[in-house]
């Protein structure tokens, strides 16, 4: 049997790190230098938080992304996030220095209210609501109906208005494949994992990995 | 380009559940009908979040964790969680008739203090003090210190003062395959998945399952 290796907790991190970067190429078939460092730096996060390498191939950036969320969360914008696994993922002491906050309505009583009149998911009934605070970042981790609708709204949104970035990595069987799709082919900045995987792990790490880079332009 | 179906919000998980099935022998090379009933509906609600057939072949069950969980939930026994994104993400609406609650002390401010002295991780000093309440499932979701910390913690326990189940799905790249291999090798109850993937988004699904099972053994 494997024994575990003898590594104090701060190094683990470090560690992890570099196991993915030494198996990259052999695992991705892509080399890290021939990526953005920034895009590197975000599927490193992913692939940590996940223990799966496909997310080098799947995960897609508009070419502003990057730029765009930086700019956001050092100006003090808050995240919206669709479900509160995603928001409770969010490293929020490396986003409060800034001011931005991590929103997440789902739960709240109001919202449940509101989606059952409208026929709707709780999960998009409380993007729209927190959509109207203006949010610098959106992220859903979660539920397709819920990039959907953001998707809809955004449209009729002066520009303005519009979030700086949509990290959109939902996941699953129904329409999340779908979803996805539709968002590589709209002009906003956007993260995303192509394909059917995603999740709250996924949204989270991206958030995380983006702070981390704002953290590093300073 | 691909269009979403349509499909009304309540309806979605139904059909996730039953396209996972429908591909599930093609993907996995098992057949569902080969698995006990309720470890396939515990791997379905993996593969329904995370999009990973992978975990079919990965996820592993002692031969008592299902009925010690139910057992175990149904006696309104409390779940400890190592990190908050697996609170955050198990379905409490469906523990609390039993009167369990779900349990996750990482971002207490005495657990950091306590951490740093004992040069530990915070999430393995937050098992260890949740431990003394005598929860009746543990979920490890993140850190593999965690899950080692707790089967040494659990080997000085009585019998009867140790958690029932231990959901122990830690992702990574140092020491998270080992520890599983470990957990496997001990005599508790147990729910894993080998190798290197896991993470928050797994082990809330376990549970979640585990909460439907138990409320449909009612």
């Amino acid at each position: 049997m494997t024994t575990p290796i003898k590594i104090k907790p701060e190094a683990i991190e470090a560690r992890s790190f570099a196991i993915i970067k030494e198996e990259f190429a052999e695992r991705t078939g892509l080399r890290p230098e021939d990526l953005p460092a920034s895009h590197f730096a975000i599927i490193q996060r992913v692939i940590h938080a996940t223990g799966d390498f496909d997310f080098a191939r799947s995960m897609t950036f508009h070419p502003q992304a990057v730029t765009a969320a930086i700019t956001a969360l050092r100006a003090g914008m808050d995240i919206v996030t669709d479900v509160n696994m995603v928001a409770a993922g969010i490293n929020q002491r490396l986003l409060a220095p800034w001011g931005g906050k991590v929103i997440c309505r789902i739960a709240e009583p109001d919202i449940a209210e509101l989606a059952a009149s409208r026929q709707a998911t709780r999960a998009e009934t409380a993007i729209k609501e927190a959509l109207k605070t203006r949010p610098g970042i959106v992220a859903i981790g979660n539920a397709p109906t819920a990039l959907l609708r953001l998707l809809d709204l955004i449209a009729d949104l002066p520009a303005d208005d519009r979030p700086r970035l949509i990290v959109g990595v939902p996941v699953g069987f129904v329409n999340a494949e779908e979803s996805k799709q539709i968002l590589t082919h709209k002009d906003y900045p956007f993260i995303t994992s192509l394909g059917r995987k995603g999740g709250s792990s996924i949204a989270a790490a991206i958030i995380n990995a983006l702070l981390k880079l704002a953290r590093a332009a300073e």
